[in-house]
């Protein structure tokens, strides 16, 4: 539970190069539509690790460079110890990337996103099928290709609502590790 | 909501060919021993595709064939119409397999088994890491090779336990999605 | 090497339901256009286990049904003898898909192929980025979604040509695996 | 083909952080065993992104941190412009790792060394199966756990001369790239 306040907080945090800052409002307009949510936006050059352990769910982006990018990795490198204390253990958490080909590394990238955040025992949140699929959006997370459309900030309202629902969803009730 | 009763049900699911059923039975232990769950005991022959929305949870084995078994595949592959309607979206879930081979595909074998359950919008439950990784399991479900170890057991148990927590908690919410 | 004739046999493997059958035309097309080289067309209810170890090179497709069809996995579940002789190591291999989202799980069905043939030793042969993987293809394969574009086929037809010319050029030398 | 000499250039380039180094003692004792082949040896803080263009193969190999370094993936995210031109397009290239836990992301750290050679376009070698890979190993590449073993040496020394085979023999026929 977030140390600061009553209000559940769910962490944008991203590498904010390439499309996806754009990206990113929209799942933070998403995830504070949720009433008692607050938003904590942060691009990876105005991250702090010490948000990790004090935020209700994490949501992370990384533009698709063959993978994610090298310096959000390098950023994660650090966290080691809070992997090893298990402290990040059952956070909800979903992901996010933008590229320029839609089948050239996008889910790639959303899977090598998922790979940390499941490697800190977190709650890994998709996004279900429906038509809107046919357009933009994985079940691994959100995306965009080459601009940010109209169905693209859809799914990634829809993404941050639906994290930040599980979020306040598990505030409620004991932790689930014990 | 699990429509036959009170309970929350965890069902489990695998196909049981090799050390996949006795991997299985750890599982089950560890889901029964959360407060108010109810679990079912499901090998591929006495699936139901019925019991899919009638449960709380799902957690999926399979050996590790070079990925998943075929069988265990073409019986998924008739569930097209609940990915349509979404109606398994927000339940948590997670995987188990068991093989010959430490690194021989026995997380592309779980990846698969999570690619199905997030593909119909669940949440995936991993095993966040503890010591006892280095000996058994994965972030991305529960594991054996060659045989089942005690240490194989704990982790079975207590990945069994923290799906059937989620599927409690989350039973006592408003759905998230909706 | 082929066993039947001195040319050098690639053959496409394919779960034709869906748009695959359609891109597999562009495939054939691509690797018959490559000298000295013979296609062998195999949708799956043509498909004989016997021609694997015959062949110099496969090309393996199948529709995105969250992954590869249940049936598709079936029917390599009965060549774990080849996989324990290692008969196909060292064969050049690649993969394609069909479906209705571009980022929902394309990928993840070409990864799912790729591993089948890894699995087997065989060497992965993909699509090396162009511009055109903007519109069309992975890096794992060639790709279709919803329609098979003129794009898509230029796709196909380039990593045709790409397998078959690395059979051909395998085939003039000893055998990498020793 | 390499500038330097007649002699076909095996590059191994690693992040050497852990057992890394000592893996890769052995991949390059396999690779040098070919005849006609030269091993560049390159810990990354040796690396240099000119011999990328200048060998005839590559061997990657990374820690599991989680996937792989940060530092290792920020070095290829300089690596952009020979991914446009497509100049290692055709390489053999495999992958290596080794960290604490057995089924605790060596696959997936080896996939995503994988996925950035195979963003190049390069020919992705692995390990067949035989009965080694039940204690050491995994279909995509070199692995150890905790300790270099005798069984990781034998496969990791299997690796690179695969991998060098496959140079050495490509090497003497026209690219496949047209």
């Amino acid at each position: 539970m977030s140390a600061e306040s009553d209000s559940c907080v769910v962490l944008v945090l991203y590498d904010s190069q390439g499309l996806v800052a754009e990206l990113a409002e929209s799942i933070i307009e998403g995830a504070a539509s949720v009433d008692g949510v607050e938003v904590w936006d942060r691009p990876l050059d105005q991250a702090d690790k010490d948000e990790l352990v004090r935020c209700d769910a994490i949501i992370l982006g990384s533009p698709n460079w063959t993978g994610i990018t090298g310096r959000l990795k390098h950023w994660w490198d650090y966290t080691g110890d809070l992997w090893e204390s298990g402290e990040l253990a059952g956070l909800p958490a979903s992901a996010f990337t933008a590229g320029w080909s839609p089948s050239g590394g996008l889910e790639a990238t959303l899977l090598q996103l998922v790979h940390l955040l499941i490697g800190h025992g977190m709650m890994i949140v998709g996004l279900p099928w429906t038509s809107t699929m046919n357009h933009s959006g994985s079940y691994y997370g959100a995306t965009a290709v080459r601009k940010v459309t109209e169905l693209d900030r859809q799914q990634a309202h829809r993404l941050g609502a639906r994290v930040a629902r599980y979020a306040v969803a598990l505030q409620s009730v004991e932790a689930a590790d014990g």
